[in-house]
């Protein structure tokens, strides 16, 4: 069975933390039978941890992983922690396939949702505007 | 004629605020006629700032700004510190229209997006794998 762990950074605002919760939620919903677990995990700042968020999906069944990290920018968090700390859980763990995704930022299509932002043709959870 | 100014936090590694640069490049290459000036700035840590920017998109010949916040969360950042900053140049520029798009993470295309990057069937910039 199939797991797909959503990764982000992690904020001291424990709202933005629910929102990511909130996001795997989503994921979860819309995902199907193509994913038997969506769990969520955090690189710093907030639980659970990418290892417990990996191991979560692994207790309820996974035996392939797919790491997401929910990113922008390829900096070093999506270049050397995330994949130090899912090389580290791999070693642990043999049995389980693991990889990760690339991550949302490197989406080709990026420059064309934020056009579609700006013309407000995308629908949105939110929208704000200037008084 | 409209600008679009894609606002991002800003990074103290200069690749990460570069590969910002660069996007705002992508978006005005699809943007067509629909945006005759895309101009980018950042929050903090680096230059030009929003209102630099939004400046950027004046002298240009904008007449109507869409600022397009580049965020995941809907944090201080995007709910306070950007409205601030546009408001102060609203106030300066009362003759150019300006308004703020939705930030990206409020796409409710998000977790589709995230799926499709879980099953590599979304093309992107760049890939990782583990070894």
């Amino acid at each position: 069975m199939r797991g797909l762990v959503l990764v982000a950074h992690g904020s001291r605002r424990a709202a933005a933390n629910v929102e990511v919760a909130e996001l795997a939620r989503q994921v979860a919903l819309q995902a199907g039978a193509r994913y038997g677990v969506v769990t969520h995990g955090f690189l710093e700042m907030a639980e659970p941890s990418i290892p417990d968020a990996i191991q979560q999906a692994i207790d309820a069944g996974a035996t392939e992983v797919v790491v997401v990290p929910y990113f922008l920018s390829a900096g070093r968090h999506v270049t050397e922690d995330i994949p130090r700390q899912v090389r580290r859980k791999q070693a642990d763990c043999s049995a389980v396939r693991m990889t990760i995704a690339p991550y949302l930022g490197a989406l080709a299509t990026i420059p064309d949702l934020l056009l579609k932002l700006a013309s407000g043709s995308l629908s949105c959870e939110t929208e704000q505007r200037l008084a």
